[in-house]
């Protein structure tokens, strides 16, 4: 009964294999890489998901495909994703095509190792050592640890959890019942992760204590210090501060120096959520709004972000010395990490993470930086800001935008107000009709793939848009026309 | 003092990206795939750390560097990394590769988006929930929920989250002070990431107990229900059984109709680990395995191990149809879940996810599964199974090979006895010289390249390799060099 097989021969053919990615890769050269970097293209080709769904037919079945039917399915999928690499995608945090990066993932791809061991990864350990060293040198640390994670989400979780260990290192045994109720703190516009971090390492979003901001959306030392105080007074036991450089909405840079000074008072661990604008540290001339950072005992920081490096391409960076990363994670899996093996062990990597599998993510940061040099990334990091404020500036002198805050990065946050809606501020809904006008705008945008960029309410704002303007491939050309767009689809509502 | 940037260009230039690219492509394209393929090719080219640091120049500098320079980097790259595509590594529960699932990631990488709404993401949106659906329905489920994760321990992870959510929905809000002292049970030959989760999520290794296994390496479900009540006993609260199909050492299955009778009567969370087993079920012949499976409240599966999807790609699979994943998960971030959308905003699936950006890891599966569908993918399953069989026959005729037991998966646990201790078995130090051998074979294979195979103690057993089979590039040429190069390598010893 059983199925009779040729084992003297591999399933895959590599000559027909081989030449289907060739295929493929032409055709994502064409779509994706041509086309979808070209502004006189769709950013994306909407669908709806019925319809989408039709199209694509997704079913997996029993039988295989034919070499061109499959082509035709490559095809489509690049035809009816949206193009991130479009200059006029400004709808997240990523956006663009560095093509040395891409090189550096394909690359990536096709070796298909996993960093956990210097056996299996010999390039990657040491080269993620390099990438490290590198990062923690911007940071302003000569020492220290760190790790790739997949995305800044983990790596403020790992924050979180180093913190708790290193305060209590019990935990990792007993868990939280042995330890007394611990709080940590983090403004009101930090990342979501921070309270899904709370919540998944038990901790509980209750515990997590939010602290004002001002008007611009900084964290208030002040604050901090009391609250603090008050649930010390309280009992609880703080043991973690959670600042963020580069605010997800209004790219709001908390006061790292005064927050540092707090924490030392406190002996409280400092982390840094970078995620988004960690980059900064590239430029001699925008470096300052991180002053300060260099006192943190963690960094959390996105290159896969405002370095178009790619998506995942996150690290952790602490100023550790003392191997806390791999005693708090580490499990001594004997079949991965064995100890009697003929090269220095702690190049096993692995065990610093709560990861077993690990992707490469070091190498397209690595390669897209030996291609341009830090002072390339500076530049780019430089022209970001340049760009954000041409925009702004245009906009101010444009009728029905109104900013929220003078941008303190490269978010620029802005309501546009349809003809119909200007001078009415005093209306009794005005603020409702307001709200309506970016979903709208978005909906349409979207329909015709003309542009994409996202909007949001916050606290008691309502839903305003907030561009984010890095991709190297963007030129004002762009933020014309996005200015244009948003006038052109919104002036009948 | 502003650098000045010509804000009108962008920074990147098209041609010459495309141009390199085009070159990397050629260059991964001839020393990876075909040559990392070549079974008369090294398997790994070996430098100790210092020599292969000096000859990458890893050092990240200030100025960039020309498009030479960077290909000659492509290339040092592929050739001091393991092939772990090549038919002669052995060391991994990755191995091979597949051109269709390539290709595939070779798209994803393109397209760079993120899987957290349908705005952006579309055609991923729809395919993961096809790819999802296809497998539940192997597991036996016509309902359900899931989600792809960066690898199978953070799937772990999540199903350990899920458990003691449904359990104590305030655990997410209050955290573990508000709970009684839980416990969860998995046998000592489970993977390492149980006990990881467990320090992670705040519960703690020690509120980890471990079940008995049999001389398989099977979970005992007499021993598990009594350990349960002692727990009881004890004051503790027990909420989950991970089960292993298919453990990372030895390839066992255990026993899940038996433990799911065990679950049902103590009410307990029961998770299926079928990280590396839970591609049997593909086969009619052998996901008898995993009968039961259909029981369990969730399944983490790695395609990217026996499937050779590529790294990564994993699966979270939930029976759960009351939106648990996502009560558990989210967050609600108004930036970019934001409920006034024009489409149904369940399509924005990210808030199921503790990751914000998330790599899009289904389109390679669902590629290579359209290429040569379930019943290519059954038959890759059922040849890797013959392939262990004929290893394992051969084996057993061949003086110096002991086998642990006999394989019940594609995992072959054996030691080689050199001809110097034959019949000592009795001798006082031939544990301590046994235990010698397979570092030793390890590190000349390593040397010279010519093979990749791991080697690990497990319980009161010495060193012992570990083979597990079944790339789809595998004949069994390469398992006849497989005996015979261990032999030749270690005979003098
Ligand atoms: C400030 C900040 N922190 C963390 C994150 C999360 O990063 P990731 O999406 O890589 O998980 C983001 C992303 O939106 C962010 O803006
Ligand atoms: C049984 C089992 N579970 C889980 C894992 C972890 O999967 P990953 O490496 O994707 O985290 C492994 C991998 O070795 C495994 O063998």
């Amino acid at each position: 009964s059983c199925h009779v097989l040729d084992l003297n021969e591999p399933i895959i053919d590599h000559a027909e294999g081989q030449l289907f990615l060739n295929e493929a890769f032409k055709i994502l050269m064409e779509e994706v890489l041509c086309k979808g970097t070209d502004a006189k293209q769709k950013v994306c080709r909407y669908e709806e998901p019925e319809v989408l769904a039709k199209i694509l037919d997704l079913e997996l079945r029993e039988a295989g495909e034919p070499h061109e039917k499959l082509l035709q399915r490559v095809r489509d999928v690049a035809t009816y994703s949206v193009k991130t690499c479009h200059p006029r995608f400004f709808n997240q945090q990523f956006s663009g095509v560095d093509y040395h990066s891409l090189a550096g993932r394909f690359l990536s791809e096709s070796l298909n190792t996993n960093l956990f061991t210097y056996e299996v990864a010999p390039v990657f350990v040491l080269m993620e050592n390099e990438v490290l060293r590198a990062l923690r040198f911007l940071v302003g640390w000569t020492e220290g640890d760190g790790l790739f994670c997949p995305g800044g989400s983990t790596s403020n979780m790992f924050a979180m959890n180093l913190a708790r260990y290193q305060l209590y290192p019990d935990v990792k045994t007993k868990g939280l019942w042995s330890l007394p109720q611990l709080v940590l703190f983090t403004s009101p516009e930090s990342h979501y992760s921070v309270k899904k971090g709370a919540a998944f390492l038990g901790i509980g979003t209750d515990n997590v204590i939010l602290v004002d901001v001002d008007d611009g959306g900084h964290m208030i030392p002040e604050d901090l210090e009391e609250k603090i105080k008050s649930a010390i007074a309280q009992g609880a036991v703080p043991f973690l501060v959670s600042c963020t450089s580069g605010t997800t909405v209004q790219g709001a840079f908390d006061p790292l120096d005064r927050i540092a000074d707090v924490c030392e008072k406190h002996n409280l661990w400092m982390h840094v959520d970078a995620a988004w604008g960690g980059s900064v540290l590239f430029s001699k001339q925008h470096r300052h709004l991180m002053k300060g950072v260099e006192r943190a005992n963690s960094v959390a920081w996105n290159p896969h972000k405002m370095l178009t490096a790619g998506l995942q391409c996150s690290v952790l960076l602490l100023q550790d010395t003392t191997n806390l990363l791999k005693k708090c994670h580490s499990a001594h899996a004997s079949y991965l990490f064995q100890q009697d093996k003929f090269y220095d062990v702690d190049l096993d990597i692995g065990d610093k993470s709560l990861q077993c599998s690990r992707k490469v993510d070091c190498l397209k940061l690595w390669l897209m930086w030996k291609a341009v040099g830090s002072s390339g990334l500076a530049e780019r990091v430089n022209k970001a800001f340049s760009n954000v404020r041409y925009l702004t500036e245009k906009m101010k002198k444009t009728e029905g935008f109104k900013i929220l805050n003078e941008p303190e990065f490269v978010n620029l946050c802005f309501w546009y107000i349809p003809p119909s809606l200007r001078g009415k501020e005093l209306n009794e809904d005005y603020q409702d009709r307001l709200a309506k006008v970016a979903p709208v705008i978005k909906e349409r945008m979207m329909r015709q793939g003309s542009m994409m960029v996202g909007y949001q309410p916050l606290g008691n704002k309502v839903n305003f848009f907030r561009v984010t303007v890095f991709s190297p491939l963007v030129s004002t050309k762009d933020l014309d026309f996005f200015l244009d767009e948003i006038e052109r689809l919104g002036r009948d509502l």
